[in-house]
């Protein structure tokens, strides 16, 4: 399915460095804070729709049409870096309106490799997909105390339906825990009813100041799923499995080895008693919260009304949960893998895991190459490998290895007159830059070159894994004191340390070094721990960052 | 995937004839246009959202508490009969915001089926999946004419996002063609990036006055295709081609006789040059337009800007389509298949295919009887029919009759204590009631039972299309005069008959009879025609008939 992307028709974008394509040259995810380019020819829709614009788009330097176009230096400005790639990589552009996006093909395939996997997940763990309205009555977010708090701020308000102004504001809705009470409190009556488990794949909409494609946008699309139960048990066991679920996503398909754990009272969602988070470190070491699952309790219940009869006949409030992974996810991968080239896609979540590349000169080669490529892409393709052959003659091989360098495809496989003659191809790792990644002679015999294209696939997989372990675990210093933690945090290091402090010493900390809790992991050190702020006893160590 | 659905958790609202559910006789559909009923106990987030109360949810004389809840006669009250199927197989629920629906797990469960159906027809036509942002510059409505006459009654308005109010309004679209071409033309420029041919799922807002759950909802699900291309030839065989793909899906999948054909000028899109359709005739007659594919022609683009440069040099403005299903296909179903029964689904959608329900009266029968239930429904599942075994306890054997039938399920699978001593089982056709439809004594043997359950599945799916084709045949009168055509509408039939008469004569036929033209067919007769309304010649023949 994903093979059939439409991307040469969409592949315009892509500049490096042909300065054929200097007129497409406005650096497209830089110029949000910027004065708009004057409209281009025959461009009339201008959109005038405009807020605060404040966002996290640094290091805009626009760069003048007709300037060469290629990727920033990861290390140069890591967030230029990936704005570029963005770009190039026509995984996304900015909507109209200030903050939005729009998820090109190639963005929207990685999506949907996340989606699969986990809608999978899902069901198998016994819930249902499906589907509430986007439109809430006002009234029902200022049901929740602390769930009013953290999200009015944020709130898209529909005020006018049809020509006229609505007697109650509609909230476009920012997570939909308020509307699932409200319909969980009339599905709801006996214990048979419960557990109740289901989930949605929606778009949400919070207003946020600060934005950057994928990672915060006005609207983004994800899945919440929302369960009830009968003991605070049952939704603790639910909130742990499904954060389980994330973490076992993100390590065995997306190659992201997050830390799990709990957040501090500070850091969790509006609305819970307990947060669980997945934390990945991107590559320029801040953190990602890249998923979350919470308990609820019975703050929700409690306030709709939730409640059920038990099997003693006494009425009770329902214990829930609630757990979301969204697009930001794919915003994580980006700034996980990626290198100076571009993207690098973990092969289980690669809309195209193998290019393959045909390479002639003369006329009298094309047609022997032409088929052998088809013949390799066929038998690829029927080994259920997401193959793709780029055969189109307005580009050079070499543009093409620059192009799905820069789309992260895993693996290429390149076709000359002398492999057809030796029935053979050669193979380069996308993980492996240059010679070293690049092996010559593998057979064409389709089951020989299926088994090899398999094999390196699983360890390109692995590979991009322990690359990023490996990172990881570079970057996180164990520290004993406050000192050390804002010396490891001025590092832009991860600082993991024993903590038992309060709630305004972790304030302090944010304010004098710009790094929350990301979470107590569940993970601990076996041993007896010293609070490093305070000195008293402490039962569990905290990782601190900085993070997005 | 699907069998994974947690219907007992949630099959509790199922009330025919078990008093024991009077608790819960709200009839949930059919009380929209009452005065709300007074909160049950703890439930205390009542909406108070509300816009005029116009629906055309009518027949709702509301039954009180403790009523039988038996589903009203298909003959006798065609909207109750609907809405109380909806609401006893579970589909759907009311949203608080008036109009919005809560598609619940196995109403969306056929959503899904229709999804998985059409997202790899569309990608096999050449159309990748993306997203656009639901939010659009008010402005960006404004700009094609008669686009913005015919979609802004419709439009719901956010005017505040994070306690501001906004400089310019935003629409929640009502659909893309707008956002669509303000980056359609950042992302054309030359011939080579065209075709471009994207299809999007996502939710769409229209603040319709007249709801009725999936046929009519202020917020629905449904994909939107949108393509752009360079010759009008090329824009009107994809539209072509795309109303040919919803007609396939609807016979084939949907087992729903859809006549195709070409809209009037008069009900043709908002912005379309062409507008061509799939009618579906209901139950009750009346006329569903069930999907819809549109040759823009030039409109949005020449509104937007939208051109390209040609192998000549020469800028022209692109050739574009857009086209649509939606959940409102879901209620097309229900209203071309069910009876007094209930639901009843055409097994290729069906998100349960066989029910299995062990029936044994004495303690000693049961193990014997649910372990070769068990094995049947490993059987079958292995096999990849859609099987569920229900044996809960709670329940009667002629319960889960009712219920399943309810539900729609196209075969149920009996098994008792003689039909496990003789190594066999009897099979119920969900679309032959009674004896009829029930065949005893059929091999528990896995290949004869599997080979036997995909026969029968096929045989119901063609026979419920068979049908639904000889009850539409039936009700389609030809007619050569204005008179026969009145005749024909108030028989509550659909007229077909020679037209070449004005708009304004159409619109004369729709004030004088309610019906409307639905479409001059793709197919037409071969002879000569003379106007019904004028005696002139008429190249073609028109259905009128009154839709939903």
């Amino acid at each position: 399915m994903v093979a059939s992307l439409r991307l040469p028709s969409l592949a315009y974008l892509f500049t490096s460095p042909s300065a054929a394509l200097g007129r497409r040259s406005k650096a497209v995810f830089r110029r949000a804070h910027h004065p708009r380019p004057p409209p281009a020819a025959g461009f009339s829709a201008q959109s005038t729709a405009a807020v605060p614009p404040a966002t996290e788009e640094r290091g805009g330097k626009q760069k003048s049409r007709g300037e060469d176009r290629a990727v920033t230096p990861r290390s140069q400005d890591f967030n230029a870096w990936y704005l570029d790639v963005i770009e190039h990589a026509e995984l996304a552009d900015y909507g109209p309106v200030r903050g939005t996006m729009v998820i090109r093909p190639y963005g929207y395939a990685i999506w949907e490799a996340i989606q699969d996997y986990l809608n999978v997940k899902f069901k198998e763990t016994g819930h249902s997909n499906m589907y509430f309205p986007q439109l809430i009555p006002y009234s029902f977010i200022e049901k929740e105390a602390s769930h009013v708090e953290g999200f009015s701020p944020e709130l898209a308000l529909v005020t006018i339906g049809g020509g006229k102004e609505l007697e109650e504001k509609l909230v476009v809705r920012p997570t939909s825990e308020t509307i699932v009470n409200h319909m969980f409190t009339q599905w709801i009556h006996s214990h048979r009813d419960l557990p109740l488990m289901i989930n949605q794949w929606a778009n949400v909409t919070r207003w946020e100041m600060r934005t950057k494609p994928f990672i915060r946008t006005l609207e983004f699309l994800w899945q919440e799923g929302h369960t009830a139960h009968a003991t605070p048990e049952e939704a603790e066991k639910e909130a742990l499995q499904m954060i389980d679920v994330y973490t076992k996503f993100a390590y065995e398909q997306a190659a992201i080895p997050v830390i799990a754990g709990r957040k501090s009272n500070i850091e969790r969602f509006a609305g819970a008693d307990r947060t669980y988070t997945i934390e990945a470190m991107m590559g320029d070491r801040k953190a990602l919260q890249a998923g979350t699952s919470h308990n609820l309790g019975q703050n929700f219940s409690r306030a709709f009304g939730t409640q059920f009869t038990d099997e003693n006949g006494n009425r009770q409030h329902v214990w829930q949960t609630s757990w979301a992974i969204s697009t930001r996810f794919v915003g994580g991968i980006i700034m996980t893998h990626g290198d100076d080239a571009g993207l690098m896609l973990p092969p289980r979540l690669a809309p195209v895991q193998v290019i393959v590349i045909p390479i002639y000169k003369k006329a009298d080669e094309k047609s022997g190459v032409i088929s052998a490529a088809s013949s390799v892409k066929d038998a690829l393709q029927s080994a259920g490998v997401k193959v793709k052959l780029d055969d189109s003659e307005q580009r050079t091989p070499g543009w093409k290895f620059n192009f799905w360098e820069m789309k992260g495809v895993p693996l290429r496989i390149e076709i000359g007159p002398r492999d057809v003659a030796s029935g053979s191809v050669v193979v380069s790792r996308r993980d492996i830059p240059g010679k070293e990644g690049k092996v010559f002679g593998i057979s064409m015999e389709p089951a020989v070159l299926e088994a090899y294209v398999k094999d390196k696939l699983d360890e390109i997989q692995s590979s991009l894994l322990q690359r990023a372990k490996l990172f990881r675990d570079r970057n996180i210093l164990d520290v004993s004191s406050y000192d050390e933690l804002k010396e490891a945090i001025s590092q832009g290091k991860w600082a993991r340390g024993p903590w038992s402090a309060s709630d305004q010493d972790e304030l302090r900390v944010k304010e004098e070094t710009g790094a929350t809790i990301r979470c107590f992991p569940f993970d601990q050190p076996e041993d007896i721990k010293t609070c490093l702020m305070t000195g008293n006893p402490a039962s569990e160590v905290a990782i601190f960052a900085k993070s997005y």
